[in-house]
């Protein structure tokens, strides 16, 4: 699927704007991309206050996160090419840093997952159609390296059965992706309710 | 009492949007609904943002829940449906998600109910003219067999001596009504700062 | 001082907007009143939504607390009167339900009010030149005879040294005043700010 | 740099907007300055709240801190001035009140710092190019001696290798800095942010 640049990039705009207004996007934090067709990506310049976005702070990356335009992209350009490498359907992804997010996977044991059960909220996850269900956001560890990283996290995502609609990096934050922007936004919003569910879970005290 | 389509769905986009302000419409989550007579109810489209209705966003259903319109109502049609038909002064019903409501019921034990005491703030509710009262909102189980679980509700309700405000689904949500728009939205306010009170105090006094 | 019912109007609407933008205004909660002269008082009436007021939603009460007005004051239209009979400079009054208001009272042992030291922020309130002081809040059960406890907070307060610039109802809420209603208002959010702190340090775990 | 007394002006009523939006101009709190030129700063004036500033709000001091006006300016002049001598690049600085900066730094031990580690945000301050690093908030007792807190301050400051993108008063708030208003909204917005986190952290590990 096509979409316009200049499309992308208004999509892109209105996304930081209602995302800001949730406090999903403090300090320049989060990067949001498009696909534009087969090979091109719109992306986020690296840098600029996502809830502020103008015209000139999208750019262009390839399917293997290379800039083709003269801006700098997100510094995670090659997380988003990766998701699209790995996902056909996959035409939007919002990356976000957010207390629950950050918090929660800090507070994991090495190499746990999130994992999210019974909650009704999931049925708004792709493919999920019962409360009565167990879905796996995988966490990896955070890196600058960020070819490696996106090596690793295509691996096991690869490895996977099934598409989660969304990875963490610990103490960082999270990747949602959609066929849409506005899906992948609901992906964000759902997992920032869920994850805020399980943050208050702990808080009270009781554990699984 | 009618209410014109026109109207029932001005009121709903305009509740979608105040409830979508105080983070009550996360995600395509939620549903609403405004009796049009005695025959006919307007309720929101399944799977749009609650937030960002638009007047093609409302569908119509009769007092079985059924479908009269080709848009799909929500898959809670149920619900609304069996409201209007125990309670005659219902006009308006509004369901919500929200992290208060999902996690409160998910801390309580099996079976238990969500009991409110000793708040001034219970006198929103109808009926309710002071605070040193005890005011139960029943706490069902949640379930994907929407009209088993409507014959669930409607059974335990039809049973209760007085109409209680609202019912919870556990790790689900909040169903609200009233005579209104405006005084569901207010039994839904009421109860969100209610049970946010009962989980301060439970993350305050829990200790492992 | 003398306002006139126009502007003391128009300052109530606008400070429902604010405190509702902030959450200090849910589901018709509060109520806030303006002195006119030496004899009336401008307050808002029983049961409309604070954030939402119209020139409509004002009404008139005397000194004692009597309603000058076809349309029903609010229900606590004798605390507003009092705290004007007993302190010369208050020419507004602000009452608010929040969480952090209701959680504390409720966590306290009984008879005790809520003390804040040694917060920066205590200098917003009247009087107030350090951090290192001790405000005393004083704390009241909560009553429905109406009469009855604003004879009981009148007879508390006219026996203290100073005068508090707020009192607390015990799972009710707060009531601030000022010489103006933007001072009243600044109590409001500065008590909200220091009860939440408060709150947090509880959640954590320290006691004093 | 030199920047116009009206561009100063109009910065400073737009940044103290959006911190009041998400909370963090509460009640009068706060105070921000910009750096004209080698000699003068324009700063809010006191006791005016921060989120409807306009432009009789905003005074000068010059590089002691010293009023060059009529109208008083923040009774911390003299610490925001104490960071344009110690910075040279430091061309504004925010200070808010807020319940993690002041919770936080009064659970923290006497003599405590703020230590963050490990968090991807840390990359919005200046300087820091990887999660996997520790960087130190450092933590003053309030005083209201504003002349000797400067002091204490400064003498501190100077002999730190590096400098910190901020500084925190224990039960007050924090101060920031940046090379524009905005680099140093950003400094506030990633530290809220962050101590938040660990805030949040605190929560759910502690117990008694």
């Amino acid at each position: 699927m096509s979409l316009t640049l200049s499309s992308a990039i208004t999509e892109i705009i209105a996304v930081g704007r209602r995302l800001d207004a949730r406090g999903l996007a403090p300090a320049t934090t989060g990067n949001y991309s498009v696909r534009l067709n087969d090979e091109r990506i719109a992306v986020t310049v690296s840098g600029r206050h996502k809830g502020r976005l103008g015209h000139d702070d999208v750019t262009q990356i390839d399917l293997d996160g290379h800039a083709l335009d003269a801006k700098p992209p997100s510094a995670e350009a090659a997380l988003h090419a990766g998701v699209y490498r790995l996902y056909a359907r996959a035409e939007a992804v919002l990356h976000v840093h957010s207390v629950a997010s950050i918090t929660l996977t800090r507070l994991l044991p090495p190499g746990a997952d999130v994992v999210l059960e019974g909650y009704e909220t999931l049925k708004v996850l792709p493919g999920v159609t019962t409360h009565d269900t167990r879905v796996v956001i995988p966490v990896f560890d955070n890196s600058q390296d960020m070819p490696a990283l996106a090596r690793t996290v295509e691996a096991r995502l690869r490895a996977l059965e099934a598409a989660p609609p969304a990875l963490l990096l610990r103490g960082h934050g999270v990747y949602a992706w959609g066929g849409t922007v506005e899906e992948a936004e609901r992906v964000v919003e759902a997992l920032e309710l869920l994850m805020t569910c399980e943050l208050e879970t702990l808080r009270v005290g009781r554990r699984n």
